[in-house]
């Protein structure tokens, strides 16, 4: 038996993909929105944990890292996540956080039971058509740096709350947020924030 | 029998959503994503649209317009949308599109299919766990000018642009922009872009 954990906000919908997946005789299923996963991840040790990329809560940002790391060392709980094509962001940081399978939410749930599969053998599993966007994910332009100066400032953060906030001087943090705008190909700083967020880097 | 068109953008969710619904003796069940779903609604005319209000396109508002005005005048195709607790503002523009069923994506298919049938006979139904965010969406502050002025900041315009578009003066958008920051409690532009989107109004 595989035992999965399925992670995704909506419960109407997660449950009817549970329900879906558990009718698989070698499936044993488990669901939980993100908040509340990382605990029964550590509860059930599941083979596979299958995690919505998308989030309600943290800004859109799934905590990817606490589902991962709660069995440190023992090459149990691989993740698998559900990823939207058009925004590579998300896929980024699913790759930062070493998940092993990467479904497209446009596809089947058949897709994703065979991918949860290929995942509990120890295989790796991406869906061709997320093959652009793994490009694209590739391509993006900013660096950390500039990602956290970018997050603050899409938090609503004033130039000196965000020097503050990262012990930089006012200068400092308005020369980042020009390099932002013109790497992003942005008007201003209201158009990079909302190109960034169009693409998922924050 | 009652005939359904399911709409939600992510096929590997909505079609375990459909497939279960299709379980239910009395339920003809059809899905869309959004883009497509207006097209397929004028051919189906279905009883009853299960739309999701989350929408990947348009800026993340769904056409619900479409969706209604495909069949006017007939009381056909009745609307029941798929809402998010913590959004009021997508909550408040199915209201405004005359939508008969509000259901909770925290809740489960039962509950969904219960409300379809409530729809599919004239009936409204209304969540119990909405109705905080209904509270929460008639309280939302800005005018429909000020919303015109917001969403086109949120697309990264400036107040040149936005004056230009709306055929007003810099000055006067510069007013609005100042009555919108005031009124969401924001500490800047950008805050109050973010709070209202977190809101869902624009």
């Amino acid at each position: 038996m595989i035992r999965v954990l399925l992670v995704h906000d909506a419960c109407l919908l997660r449950s009817a993909l549970a329900e879906r997946l558990a009718r698989e005789p070698d499936l044993e299923v488990h669901h939980s929105a993100w908040r509340g996963a990382p605990a029964l991840a550590r509860l059930l040790s599941p083979d596979v944990c299958a995690a919505d990329l998308d989030c309600s809560e943290s800004y859109g940002i799934a905590p990817l890292g606490e589902l991962t790391g709660c069995r440190p060392g023992t090459g149990k709980c691989r993740l698998l996540v559900l990823a939207d094509a058009h925004r590579p962001g998300p896929l980024k940081r699913a790759a930062d956080a070493n998940a092993r399978g990467y479904v497209d939410k446009g596809g089947t749930p058949e897709q994703l039971i065979f991918a949860i599969r290929q995942v509990a053998e120890g295989k790796r599993f991406v869906d061709d058509s997320l093959g652009f966007s793994f490009l694209r994910a590739s391509e993006m332009p900013l660096t950390r740096r500039e990602l956290s100066v970018l997050s603050l400032a899409a938090e609503g953060a004033s130039v000196s709350d965000i020097a503050l906030r990262l012990h930089l001087s006012n200068g400092t943090v308005r020369n980042y947020m020009a390099a932002i705008t013109r790497k992003t190909g942005a008007r201003n700083r209201v158009d990079a924030i909302r190109i960034s967020q169009g693409e998922g880097w924050v």
